[in-house]
């Protein structure tokens, strides 16, 4: 099978348990990849973390984001991990050892970001809202909540035995063609929220599921760089004439 | 594919972190494996283990044992995990990724033993000398060492994906035509350790390293329990003629 183009990022959305961290770099290492992205991690915990005795090279090299945007800004794809099965966001619920199978069938290339939600509540509704596909670890239903580390581990596995981990970090360059990553979805998002704002269509109690809708849609376009682009223009220059029709 | 008659049995040998036991326990409970047996826990660790908050069912009912016969007598096939690829003891290094298809061809039955080794050392030769085949976990060549836990989860995740966890223990009936136990396959050996001493064939400088050949050679010949018998029954023949003649 031909190899993908890929570099992964595994991205830990507020872990609070140093161990957990640790033992996510570890398993990381184990099966060769290399960048870790932290978000919002407890300060005492990410200084504790960094500073273990023999803390993996990915731990002392991982930076340490506020919000999840800038850890999956520049992603063409983002992948978020579920244990159980009672989520439903209209989002494609794909089964890890599927995973492999779907990035092929999609061609997927470039950078991928795969989210760890926290040990205690996991991902919430907003993180998913930013995921292109979850991503389920089949665990059984009366025990389906993952220690992080062994999720990271399990998902590392199976990556890195399809054969979806390069040796090598691939040179990325980014083409019109490519999928628009997840930092220029989040402008259009923005751009296109502010014109539904400013036409009346957002309405203030259902506001939030709203927006989290529009997010979805947004992903699912599968847009490339061209598309959110002149997409984007579209929006500024609606954007425009409200503005001066208002004025 | 037919679903395989399998009861497994996971042996953690000689664990020292109490987190660790507490960690293969959550995944082993993860992917539905029920069975823990515990080699020579150090002693403190094993009741602070059995004690702590929220300790799985797995872990309270897990049986400590003194050492790895005691494990693993009953068990049809003993399988040992490693990361690295540096162990070379003549035994099968079948990949995880392949076990379950090397267990259908070998159509295994039966109480299934899968030894993980300490965190520092992993599994002794002495250990492995008692296994059927190696498992390797195929993790990269920089950063081969696995976390206890994080083995144990991807072990776990493996067999439950090929669909070889049944979903409640498997009644098990023993018949001559089944492999024969590692217990009676002990007992063979001892008997055959013992011929061999009182003809002279072991000789002090290299009698570990010859035992320890003798031991994988009975186990490579894959006895029925009517096979062991048999060559029981042979060997207390020689042994008895033996004696009686030195009498």
């Amino acid at each position: 099978m031909k190899s993908l183009n890929l570099d992964w990022r595994f991205v830990l959305v507020r872990p609070r348990n140093p161990l957990n961290i640790g033992a996510a770099a570890r398993a990381m290492a184990n099966f060769g990849f290399r960048e870790m992205v932290v978000v919002a991690p407890y300060s005492p915990v990410w200084q504790e973390t960094r500073s273990a005795v023999g803390a993996e090279e990915i731990v002392t090299k991982a930076r340490a984001v506020e919000n999840l945007v800038e850890a999956i800004g520049d992603a063409a794809l983002v992948v978020g991990t579920t244990a159980g099965s009672r989520r439903n966001l209209d989002r494609n619920l794909i089964g890890l050892p599927d995973f492999p199978a779907w990035l092929r069938q999609r061609k997927a290339a470039g950078r991928v970001a795969v989210l760890f939600g926290s040990e205690k509540t996991g991902l919430s509704n907003q993180h998913l809202s930013y995921c292109h596909a979850l991503v389920r670890i089949p665990t059984v239903v009366n025990c389906p909540s993952m220690n992080l580390g062994q999720a990271v581990a399990v998902c590392a596995y199976e990556l890195a035995k399809a054969g979806l981990v390069p040796t090598r970090p691939p040179r990325l360059t980014v083409h019109l063609s490519d999928p628009a990553s997840a930092q220029s979805l989040d402008h259009l998002f923005d751009r296109a929220a502010r014109v539904l704002d400013q036409v009346g269509y957002l309405k203030p109690k259902s506001r939030g599921a709203t927006l989290l809708k529009l997010r979805r849609l947004i992903l699912d376009l599968e847009l490339t760089n061209y598309d959110a682009r002149a997409l984007g223009g579209i929006l500024a220059q609606i954007e425009w004439k409200i503005l001066k029709s208002k004025s």
